[in-house]
């Protein structure tokens, strides 16, 4: 029976366009956030996990929730690799088995007859450490059937490699096309690295697999902003990818002349269904000093992800109110529509069913 | 598929006991809101709107949500009467109609096949600017069937006319009803101009019609408050109408003696289910000058606003928590009974069969 | 019909797992807070009211919603005993009986034919005024079938009693179990009067009624606190016993020695379906210096309250969000499910069904 007048929860309304890739890593958090003495929460797909470092110090997730009387684990303390509820003080290992619940009789507290009972276990998820960053495999039913992402770049010789963890309103898919679409960055970062006259047309090869979709693009001049301007002022050709990788990472990679290369990852892990926590590493080797690098490119940078983090908002905050998205397409929105077909085929498990292609697309930059 | 144990959006609950008139006009702004380089953002009956002006200057409202990404076209700019949004650029004219898709290689982006594309317009609404003010008929199915409101008042000769521009909480009939209501102000505003005592008979003559609602106030002396002695210190005769003029106008007029009339005319626009938006325009000729009235007669006039705000937000506060308005009205409910009536039928399209009917009413002031 | 694009109002969903016992007393109010002039707006069981005194002086609850407009008659004011509604001013008795109509012809204003039409009258509920609270009985179509919980304790020559009144987010009975469970002092409270490391086993008596549920424990040493050491430095026999009195007391009893008598008694009135206002009671007769207590003693209870009060705001923002509880217990869960048990037969008008049953546990504190 619940309270008349006095609405305490609210009916959850099925988001239209909103996906939901359970079977796959996403990241969680940064190695160096998650220490040995206590837990951290985080949210991935809707699910409150707590992220703890076991006995060996290695990552462990579970449920953020304690069987014994639904407090947030989170709230607890690491004990010789052991996550301690607040509240009643049991004690879970990195798989989520229950190790003991103080208060009992010695002989009950820790006895298998004790932990063993049903419901008393927190649920754990899979995890991997790798490159800097905590994976969580987020369909606990199912063993991992990959490993996660390999971020190779940060492993490259006399690279200069900045990370950058930004939080967006903005559904998986939005995200990730806003991050590897071409056409707004005239617009909404107008002047920064394209203009709203367009003089050049290009090529895009778009590659769609079951793995991901590229976009190669080919007689890109040099753009007129001031980003380029500073990383190549002799001009060159400009070569440039931008790839997605199932299900969650966007790449974008530019090459200037023979002595610049950036190459952009962000790891994008949905944290409820119009949320994203993007985990950027950029990677570049440049003619530059890193010092130059660090003062003049960085602040460029924030300016881009502020005008992306309104974008994407107001964005969802329409969305939101009319209750679907009623996005409309033409040829020049590369990648976005193919993110989308993949990610739902995904979804459904039923990936095997998304066609491989490959288009050819003219656009004006 | 939507995510577990986080709700985004919740599912709108039929509140009773409210209507929403789409054949309509409402005022939108004021014209001096709206300049020719930004658009303006406003919600009317809960659709959110972009307004601008066109190449010729003229008021123009469009869905505000940009058939391709969805996001607002109020946060875009106007370019030579176009409306660009900020996110890639799609312009759209004062119709609604696509005119440009920027990046497509140039023979495609104005083409008849690209614009002509199914969802690539905006919807637009009917626009009308007159006295001051931008008016929008919010049935975009159905052209217009009638002009907006004159409010002749501000042509009068030798009146001055102040505007302002107040939110509240409250429906559209309980906003409407609050103005025109007569009892309710020896509590509400106690005081100020009738008390609670009560010693005066007076008679009401309410007129319906399928237009609106009057209700003319015979025998009423010069109130007992203050803002009455300021304006006629020698007494003398009061008349006194109170008006419903469909949908959304409500009208005070005053006459005390000859040399004082005040016309005062609330426009309200309802913007969500639980909130409207009243345009007053109040115009005056009086025998005091024009600076003691706006010494005097202002702050009054603010707190008597200041007082229905709070009594309409907890009015709208109960009906929410309750889920319906169970109100029960007396013979002295003189017009809110009739301006709901009205106002249901015309939301059912059947305006013709509101019986037109008078009625006569003793009550106490 | 509602409009689109905005949702005002959410369907209340039910939250699993919470009990709403209406043929009860609870407490509205301190005696102290409800004075004569000014009426008091307090919400029970989700049920807004409106409080005032009658002519008699005698505290009287109707519901907080004038039949005429439903604005919160809490706003109004009392006048020799009635209450007046701020917006239109009609008036009802301690009863909720309407009184009088301002405004109409005055032979109307209080005649039976106008006062008696349907739906006039506020809907009353019976109250009591008992050791210096105000108590209201919540199910307004049945008449009090009993007397509210006596506060004996207040009335013990020379016991200092202070009262204290604290809003927690959590259910009744989460409440409930939080006040009376002894296992999660130990870690919650860790230090302050129990500690982790347990060494001694004790035996609790616990025994349930349809009244109640009790536990006595027997065997308990002095804590190693330090609340314990100032109240008794000389060690001696700890007497403890644990009471819930159907459906919304919590008590707490100890005897240290034979100086020290502390009876901690906390009426829980639920607000909403998690959020619940207790007011407590406590009741010592110590050998220590009243001022002494005040100084050490109160920052002490402070700081256990601040510590309840986190864990269950978590613990509620976990079930709202998987939108049920999943609690899973052991023996040492002494009182909470019992109380949840008794909650739910009384809920169901079914508590002679209730099992009386006495139990003995072992448990390490």
């Amino acid at each position: 029976m619940n309270f008349p007048f006095a609405p305490q929860a609210v009916r959850p309304v099925t988001r239209k366009n909103v996906v939901r890739v359970l079977d796959a890593w996403y990241v969680a958090c940064r190695s160096s956030d998650l220490g040995r003495a206590r837990p951290l929460a985080r949210t991935i797909l809707g699910v409150p996990l707590a992220l703890f470092r076991d006995a060996r110090g290695l990552p462990a997730a579970v449920l953020d929730r304690c069987p014994h009387r639904n407090v947030p684990l989170s709230l607890g303390k690491v004990k010789n690799g052991e996550l301690q509820c607040a509240y009643h003080g049991w004690r879970f290992d990195g798989a989520g088995k229950l190790r003991a619940v103080p208060g009992l009789p010695i002989v009950d507290s820790t006895s298998e007859a004790t932990l063993a009972a049903p419901g008393r276990n927190a649920r754990g998820y899979a995890t991997r450490e790798q490159d800097g960053y905590v994976w969580v495999w987020m369909d606990p039913s199912v063993h991992p059937t990959a490993e996660p992402f390999a971020l190779e770049q940060v492993r490259w010789p006399s690279y200069l490699t900045v990370r950058q963890e930004v939080e967006v309103e903005g559904t998986l898919h939005s995200t990730l096309e806003n991050i590897l679409d071409v056409p707004h960055t005239a617009f909404l970062h107008g002047g920064l690295f394209r203009t709203e006259e367009k003089h050049h047309e290009i090529t895009a090869h778009v590659r769609r697999t079951r793995g991901g979709v590229e976009a190669q693009f080919v007689g890109e001049p040099r753009p007129p902003g001031l980003a380029a301007r500073i990383l190549s002022p002799s001009g060159g050709l400009v070569e440039h990818w931008d790839r997605f990788i199932m299900p969650s990472v966007a790449q974008v990679e530019y090459r200037l002349g023979s002595e610049n290369h950036i190459v952009t990852t962000s790891m994008c892990t949905p944290i409820t269904e119009t949320r994203t926590v993007m985990h950027t590493a950029l990677s570049v080797r440049t003619r530059l000093p890193v010092k130059f690098f660090a003062f003049f490119a960085m602040p460029f940078a924030f300016q881009i992800v502020k005008q992306d983090k309104v974008i994407l908002r107001a964005q969802t905050e329409v969305v939101d109110r009319f209750g679907t998205e009623t996005f409309s397409s033409t040829a020049i929105d590369l990648l976005g529509p193919h993110i989308l077909h993949l990610l739902k085929k995904a979804e459904a498990r039923d990936l095997d069913s998304a066609i491989v292609r490959d288009e050819t697309v003219k656009l004006m930059v």
